[in-house]
């Protein structure tokens, strides 16, 4: 059986990831408050911060005394000269950098062209990291850790198994990069990586299941379950897009027929539009057509959007979230596509299930797979931090090792 | 966010459950060798199995000297004499109870007729325990727990949300039982407590990822994932039956149309068949009929074996399960189901999904439910045991609590 070994060192983890997640989410909070909120004794609480503050992830101020009381309140906050974090957002045609520093605050963001040649877009990842470093102050932190979001199968091991658009296949672009970067580097399917952005930065932060799906050339899906994403034994669960909705129904991209994204994709809608002789060409152009009333538009996205609808229904019926995120093609065209998909869900999804989903369009928009690059970068972070944090007494000290 | 706060206690109790689950596995195991299969130190070992000895859970018997070293090798062995765990299987005709000894090992087996009145099913339930009970000699132990598993949406609390079969809606089973038997008592829908059973004593012991997906008058499942029965935020998770198979399909007793269970299970066969001018009654009609090789029984199967195909093809894009197991009635009618099954499914599913997948029969059969029973009385007896394990010095001593 394999199972985490469950220990002092993971524990002493946990708790520093958890403290760190919740200084990052309440900027200036009180040791005294962290531990109210996180429900850490303030013994463990003061060596963990005292570790993070040793290598600078953490910085206290002190502020002028308050209150009657007059005892100064040291505020805690993520220390953003400790270092950068890049997540690269990998498509055929362009690779997408964005820079953060560790608390996932972004402050650069490049794009270069991209290449379906695995060393052309390694090194073109490579240089639209060092330009985003470049753009932001010299000398004011190293790069801590890379992530890579790219549309594609990607194992547990961090290899990209199939990526058709990329043409890849059994490919390990992040070894590929590391030759050009010294730092860790994690690789994940893009929106896998977007929902754990959803869920670090985005707006389902105190939501542990949530269902993400990502329109883009395909429909991708995220299986956030109790409190991480879920990944399967090998790391390829969640391909929601090829859940079949009609028996030999339209021929899909995966070889099989009556895929949900042979209906509800961005691909699928304009090939829909054009076989019923409508010229747009993009999102853009199917918005512009759904709002000056153009019947064939209303007709294919109220056709999409039924297909949605039961696709969401059985999500929900099988996975029961908490919450369905929609994000990339089809949260730009929620408008156009939920009155169809609400309509669907209803009359699909079990009552009693249903009763409590929220459905949600994403914040992140066209930022989902390069945050959730950081996001990646975040996590390596946190889970393998450049120091040993110390071991205390008081702080989870277990089992000999 | 609902999060377990990890703990020096929490440690302590998984440790414990590790250790006895694995002498449950291993009877007659030794510590040394327990050390080594568990990656727990043998220190901690010891005081676990010691708190496990005082409160009469395990047994240490001494063997005579083997080998050269001549050091008597002391044999662990969870103690049947410690008291009964009963599972409850409750249908609307009738209620079974399996009895067992804390290893899972069945040693009484009482059927008696089901009632739709919940009052009336609280009281039988009772009577088939007390029934068992006596069947097994007097005396030998007291009853430490109760699961019941029912047909039906079961919240996380353990309240009936809704079970049409048995006509019960937001109903506390439970605590009405408990009126009648002073031990806990834990409910859960009946798939999900044979999607245990399965992973404690039926054959995926060591798979921690799988999906059970059982036949009954309807289609139902349990999502096995990390090592634990997924539930959902409410609870509620896993109805698979529900999954849209044909928009507009056969009208399902969900109220909706074209679900899985309107095409695959024993009471949509035995329509189907029946619209057909067939005269088959049960499933042991339907295998006559297959096997006489009758030609509306080979059509009507061909057509559930698609669809069924067709279901696990989408479970295994979306969850990505290392292996599913067919119970209930579709372990029964495999046979005559899985030609037709596995073709849709291998066109259907992502090959690099599908590759390491296993579909298994489960070896449970009609003991799944009542053994569901078992196994969440067993969860229930590890998760709060009788009395507290003692805490040591070495094994896990954490934070102040």
């Amino acid at each position: 059986m394999t199972r985490t070994r469950v220990n002092s060192a993971l524990i002493r983890r946990i708790n520093t990831g958890r403290l760190f997640h919740i200084i990052r989410q309440n900027p200036g909070i009180s040791q005294q408050r962290l531990s109210i909120q996180s429900g850490i004794d303030p013994a463990t609480i003061s060596i963990i911060i005292t570790n993070l503050e040793t290598t600078g992830i953490v910085r206290r101020t002190t502020d002028a005394p308050t209150g009657r009381a007059g005892r100064p309140t040291v505020a805690l906050n993520i220390d953003a000269r400790a270092g950068f974090l890049a997540g690269i957002g990998i498509e055929p045609d362009a690779i997408r950098v964005t820079l953060a520093t560790i608390d996932g605050m972004a402050c650069a963001d490049v794009t270069v062209a991209g290449s379906t040649e695995p060393e052309a877009a390694a090194l073109a990842a490579h240089e639209g990291v060092a330009a985003a470093l470049r753009s932001v102050k010299a000398g004011r932190g190293a790069l801590l850790g890379v992530g890579i979001a790219l549309p594609g199968l990607v194992s547990l091991e961090g290899r990209v198994v199939f990526a058709p658009n990329l043409g890849w296949r059994d490919l390990d672009i992040a070894a590929m990069l590391a030759r050009h970067l010294k730092c860790p580097i994690r690789l994940e399917n893009d929106v896998k990586a977007a929902a754990i952005a959803e869920h670090l930065f985005g707006a389902s932060r105190d939501i542990t299941d949530f269902v993400y799906i990502m329109g883009r050339s395909g429909i991708g899906g995220g299986l956030y379950m109790m409190g991480e994403v879920y990944r399967g034994p090998h790391g390829l669960a969640g391909e929601i897009g090829h859940m079949k909705m009609v028996p030999g129904g339209r021929a899909c991209g995966c070889g099989a027929r009556g895929c949900l994204e042979a209906y509800v994709s961005e691909r699928a809608i304009l090939a829909e539009l054009a076989a019923k002789g409508h010229q747009a060409r993009d999102v853009a152009g199917i918005l512009r057509g759904f709002e000056q009333g153009d019947a064939i538009v209303g007709a294919v996205l109220g056709e999409a959007g039924y297909y949605l609808g039961l696709g969401l229904a059985n999500l929900i019926n099988i996975v029961s979230p908490r919450r369905i995120v929609l994000g990339g093609s089809l949260a730009r065209l929620a408008p156009c596509l939920l009155p169809a998909a609400m309509d669907s869900l209803h009359a699909n999804a079990l009552a009693a299930i249903m009763r409590d989903v929220e459905l949600v369009v994403s914040v992140l928009g066209d930022d989902a797979a390069p945050m959730g690059g950081v996001a990646l970068a975040l996590h390596q972070f946190l889970d393998d931090p450049p120091i040993k944090l110390g071991r205390g007494r008081d702080h989870g000290a277990g089992p000999p090792e």
